[in-house]
């Protein structure tokens, strides 16, 4: 009997009020069906979650691939991490430069290194000797205005600060796996590693459940994030909701906000936020598709 | 009535049965009991943490500072993380070239940026901005054999490979603080980053606890490392000597090995280890000086 397989993605919380959000409405809607169906049909969570992150990434709707923020030195650097929960192996890259898609040099590190994070020049190196796409020309990769300085940005669309993108997928044969992906925060201080590519924190997948944080790291790191969840479970014997609560609860008290999506194996999907949104779709064997923004 | 302070000290987990250790043992002890005299006269935590690891950074005995192994392409990357328990705030870098000493850049990310971990070359910028020293001659500063293949060095001296540093603090105003800093593995990737510079996994402080970790990195990343402690000793009422071997534990599941020191805020202090020594010594109000190696 196959397990009821279950996909979940997040685009990242925070909404700004003022900000028409029916573009990523629509792109969750369609890519939530394909992982739901590529998972029907017997995919593993692991390729799923790095397609469903690509997606995102190729979109420039979110705030991770091409939809990624300059730094203070007006280049973008990108954070992923991937975890494939059946196999207890992940993969990290941090202030990477020229990354067309983060989470694919991340599961690069995972099946072609024994490491769990490379930073900077060392994960563009490991991309170009696994062939991976490059970025040749920021100017024209990149969707956000150029020219513009960080800081009318920051004022134009703070809701854009929390732009993380994630998913969590469940698939037939049992396997948990999750992958998160972001370009950062506009006007960083460059080299600036939020909770993203950190795994256990930003990103956690085991034969338990699946975890993708999105917010403001440095409350996340804090706070302990994705393995502070799988603790008040394994150790406190807490629901996976209500330690996804108490653990956003800690980074509201560090005065930081954001959100998670998280799915056990059962299937069951949990979706928490104490940020104004977050852009969420979940669907599978036992959800209708689902999407939601605020 | 002053908190009974105390600081505890490793030079990394692993112990080459062929080397003579001598000259470790003879800095730890000296070491041990200047920290264990500015904690009497009222130093902070933070302060001698920082200052402890700082000296063993110097001293080029360890596997950080200016005994640091080049990585696959010759050059010496650091990581290195602080946290002071009693502000809730940490600082790290990760995958920096040319920082005299690791941990004060790390303690700067604490005190100058609202961020926990900065990679590369931007570690490097902001410890230009704070004036901090910088390595000038790279082959008169490190300590290594050069020109010695980092494949030779490995069959050479595999006992090497725990270099990690840190130290553990509690001050007589009951405030904890914990450092940690590597230079990394022989022959390692360039860019590869373990748990040393990763709040919440190499190097952690609270109110109750203040660790510092050494050993396989990617093992102790999967086992969680610092906050899997905690998180063992608040949800699950574990003792902290408990919690720590218990964490070992996994961290063996896992094969890897290392070690962790600890102390809580009443200024018990916890060495454990799985790994063949670890370099290590403790002194305080109530620990005569101890120094052992095996």
């Amino acid at each position: 009997m196959p397990h009821p397989h279950v996909i979940a993605l997040h685009g990242g919380a925070g909404v700004h009020p003022a900000r028409d959000y029916s573009e990523v409405e629509a792109h969750l809607a369609v890519l939530v069906r394909e992982c739901d169906a590529l998972l029907a049909n017997g995919a593993s969570a692991i390729d799923v979650v790095e397609r469903a992150v690509e997606a995102m990434e190729a979109s420039g709707l979110y705030v991770a691939g091409r939809g990624s923020a300059p730094n203070d030195r007006g280049e973008v650097e990108s954070d992923a991490a991937i975890m494939d929960g059946a196999r207890m192996r992940a993969g990290g890259v941090c202030a990477a430069v020229g990354l067309v898609h983060p989470i694919s040099a991340a599961r690069a590190v995972l099946e072609h290194t024994p490491h769990v994070l490379i930073a900077g020049a060392g994960a563009r190196r490991l991309a170009e000797e696994q062939g991976l796409a490059l970025v040749q020309d920021s100017a024209a990769h990149y969707r956000l205005p150029v020219g513009v300085e960080a800081e009318e940005l920051l004022q134009l669309d703070s809701g854009l600060a929390h732009g993380t993108v994630g998913a969590v997928a469940l698939d037939r044969q049992g396997r948990l796996a999750a992958a998160t992906s972001t370009g950062g925060l506009f006007g960083k201080r460059a080299g600036r590693v939020g909770d993203t590519p950190l795994t256990g924190i930003g990103n956690w997948a085991d034969g338990d459940i699946a975890v993708s944080c999105t917010g403001i790291g440095e409350a996340f790191i804090y706070a302990g994030g994705a393995r502070d969840i799988v603790a008040r479970v394994a150790y406190g014997g807490a629901s996976l909701d209500d330690a996804c609560e108490a653990m956003l609860a800690t980074v509201a008290r560090l005065h930081g906000d954001g959100g998670v999506i998280a799915i056990d194996c059962s299937g069951a999907v949990t979706l928490k936020f104490n940020s104004p949104g977050m852009k969420r779709a979940v669907a599978g064997a036992n959800y209708q598709p689902f999407v939601a923004i605020i």
